[in-house]
C-alpha cells in the first residue's frame, strides 16, 4: 500500500461590515457596487417585503434580476425554493461572478445565503434583514438554510455574509405579531450574554413596541455585538456558540410540532421558558429571575405557556432529531444567572434528562 | 449611521491522507473507524457498485445504515438524489456525529460528497472510488455537487474529503466503455502537467487496458500526486487549478449536449482534441503534438471527433452557461507545450473568441 497527503490549505482571516441605521436602505445598493464593482447582483427578497416598499426602495428606480418568493414564510423554506432560485440565476446567465443581495426576513435570509453557498460552489451574499428576527439574529452569523420534511435546517452550510445592512426604518411596516415574535432573540441576547441589556429592554419595552427608531438602533448595536462576539470566537458552532441555542431546544421543537402555526420567535419564548424552569429543576436560577423573564414575554405579546393541543410525544419525537443531538437526545443551554450562560466542563450545551424534559413540558401545559 | 465589523476567523491548513493499493476494501471500514471512532458512518453507493459486490467488501459481514443509488449513473446526479439522502439520514437518526462514506464511481462521489458537505450544515466524507474516473479525478479536491435541468455542477461546494481509499482493485469489475472513458482523465494529467507520466501511458496502454494491478497502482500514484498538487495551491480554483479544466470547457458543453449520451471522458475526449485544434489555431502546438494525444486517445477507444446529431449551437449555449462564463463566454485552459500549461498575463484560463471555437467544432464533425 502506497499513502500521500493533500494538504488543504488553511483560510485567512477575514471581516464583514455590519451598517446600521435608520433609512439607509436607498444607498445600499450603491454601497454594494462599490465592494463588489464586478459583481453581477440578484435580489433574492418575498411577497411581503414587495408589498412594503422595500424592494422599491433598494433599487431607487434601478432595473436588477430578482427572484420574489411565494408564499412569504416558513412554509417556503425548503429545497424547492433553492431550487428554483439556482435555475433562476442559470436562466439569467449568471455565473460565479454574481453578488446575491437578501432583502427580507430570516426565511429569505436561510433560503437566500444558502443558495448563495451552493450556486456553482458558492458565491457571496449582501444580507438586508427587514425584520427583528433577522436583524437581531439570523443576518449575522453565517448560518445558512432550509427544512426538509423531517426537521429545522436539515439542508445548510455556514456562509458568511459578504456585508449587512440594517436599515431600523424597515422595521415600521413589520406585521405586529412577527414584530413582536423577534424581539425575543433579543431577549435571550440579553439572558445569555449582558445583563445591562436585559435591563435596557425591560426598561425600554414601550419605546421598542411602538417601534422608536432610535430606541431600535440601540438595539440592533446590542445584538450585532453580543452574536457578533460569540460568532467570532466560535463560526463554527464547535462549543461556546451553542449559547445562541438558548431556548432553541424546546423551542424548535414546538415551533415543527406546531406544524409552524407558532412563530419562531414565539416558540422560543415558550422555550426560554423552558429553559428557565429547567434551570429551578436543577438549583441555577437566583429567586425571582424567571418572574422577571416571564414578565418581559408577556409584555412582548408572546405566549410563556404550552398550547393545550401540542401533544408532548410529538415534541419529544421532534427533540430526537435535533441537529446537535447526540444518541438521539439533545443537549441543553442554561444560564447560571442573569447574562451569563452555565458550562460544565468547559460545555456549554449540558446533558438534560429526558425525566426533566418531559416534566418540565408538563409544567409548561396551559389549561386556561 | 453606525457601523461594526465582525471577525470570520481564519481556518488552519489540514491535510487527508490518500491509500493505494490493490485488495484494500476489506480494510477501510476498520481505517476509518480508527480515524472517526465517535462517528456514525453512513454508506452512499449505488446499483452498480452493490451488484460488482464492491459493497460486501467494504461491510465484511457488518451492518450499516446504506443509500443505494438508483438508477446508477449521471441521470441520477441531481438534487433530487441529494434531498433523497439527507432524508435517508435524518429517518435514521443521524446527526452531526455522521461519518458519509461514498462508495463508487464519481457520480456517488459528487452526490455523497455534497450531501456531506449540506447535511445539518456538514458532516466529513470519506471517499472510496472504484472506477478510473474516480479514483483519477473526481474523489480528490473536494469538489462535490450536482446537475441542474440547465447545467452541470449548478448546485455544489467545495467539501474536502477527510480520507481516499483507492483499491485498484475495484477497476476489474468496471464496465469496459466507462473504464476507457476514465481514463481520458489520467491523459489530460500527463498533458496538462507531466510529459514523463504522459509517456508513462503511452507506453503501458496495453496493460493498462489489461488492468494489470501494479500498472494501475503507478497511475493511481501519479493522478493523486499531480492533482494533490494543483488543489493544493489553488483549493477554491481560483486560478491555478483551472489547469484540470482543460478539454473541460467544450467537454462538459458537448456531454450536456449530447443529453449526456456520451459518457463524461468520452466528452472531455472530443474537449482534449477541441483543445489541441485551438492551439494549433493560436501556434501553441509543436509538430505532431495533436497526432500523438489523438493516437493515445483513440488507442482507449474514446471518440475524438464530434458525433454528427450533435448540433454546434446546442453546444455554444450550454458554453455560455459555464461555471467560469464571464460575460456569458468561458474562458480555456491550453497546454504549451507536452506537461505544462500555457499561461497569458498570469491567468491559466484564457479568453478565445467564438469564431475560433465554432471553427473548430465545425473541423471536428465526424462526417464518417
Amino acid at each position: 500500500m502506497q499513502e500521500l497527503y493533500i494538504k488543504v490549505p488553511g483560510v485567512a482571516e477575514t471581516s464583514y461590515r455590519i451598517a446600521i441605521g435608520s433609512g439607509l436602505l436607498p444607498s445600499v445598493w450603491s454601497a454594494a457596487e462599490a465592494a463588489f464593482p464586478k459583481h453581477k447582483k440578484f435580489i433574492v427578497t418575498d411577497e411581503n417585503v414587495v408589498a412594503a416598499g422595500h424592494l422599491s426602495k433598494l433599487l431607487h428606480g434601478r432595473d436588477a434580476s430578482t427572484y420574489v418568493i411565494h408564499p412569504a414564510g416558513e412554509q417556503s423554506k425548503n429545497i424547492d425554493t433553492v431550487v428554483a432560485i439556482v435555475e433562476a440565476m442559470e436562466r439569467a446567465y449568471l455565473g460565479r461572478d454574481t453578488l446575491v443581495m437578501a432583502l427580507g426576513g430570516g426565511t429569505v435570509g436561510d433560503i437566500a445565503g444558502f443558495a448563495a453557498a451552493i450556486f456553482k460552489r458558492g458565491v457571496p451574499v449582501v444580507q438586508i434583514p427587514t425584520t427583528t428576527l433577522a436583524q437581531a439574529d439570523s443576518a449575522i452569523g453565517g448560518k445558512t438554510g432550509v427544512d426538509s420534511s423531517i426537521s429545522k435546517n436539515a439542508f445548510g452550510a455556514f456562509w458568511h455574509p459578504a456585508a449587512v445592512f440594517i436599515d431600523v426604518a424597515t422595521l415600521q411596516t413589520q406585521d405586529e405579531r412577527q414584530y413582536r415574535a423577534g424581539l425575543v432573540e433579543s431577549v435571550k441576547h440579553g439572558l445569555i450574554a449582558s445583563e445591562e441589556y436585559f435591563e435596557f429592554i425591560e426598561s425600554h419595552l414601550d419605546a421598542i413596541l411602538e417601534r422608536d427608531v432610535n430606541t431600535l438602533e440601540v438595539v440592533a448595536r446590542y445584538n450585532c455585538s453580543i452574536k457578533g462576539r460569540v460568532v467570532e470566537e466560535d463560526p463554527l458552532e464547535k462549543n461556546k456558540r451553542r449559547i445562541l441555542n438558548y431556548g432553541h431546544t424546546v423551542g424548535h421543537a414546538v415551533e415543527a410540532a406546531s406544524d409552524y402555526a407558532l412563530l419562531h420567535g414565539e416558540a422560543i419564548a415558550i422555550g426560554i421558558v423552558a429553559a428557565g424552569l429547567i434551570e429551578v429543576e436543577r438549583g441555577l436560577s437566583e429567586p425571582g429571575r424567571l418572574d422577571r423573564i416571564r414578565t418581559a414575554l408577556e409584555k412582548l405579546g408572546v405566549p410563556v405557556k404550552l398550547p393545550p393541543n401540542l401533544a408532548e410525544d410529538k415534541i419529544t419525537d421532534v427533540m430526537k432529531h435535533d441537529k446537535k443531538a447526540v444518541d438521539q437526545w439533545p443537549r441543553f443551554v442554561l444560564i447560571g444567572r442573569l447574562g451569563q450562560v452555565h458550562c460544565e466542563n468547559g460545555q456549554y450545551a449540558v446533558p438534560v434528562g429526558r425525566d426533566v424534559v418531559e416534566k418540565v413540558l408538563e409544567l409548561m401545559i396551559d389549561n386556561g
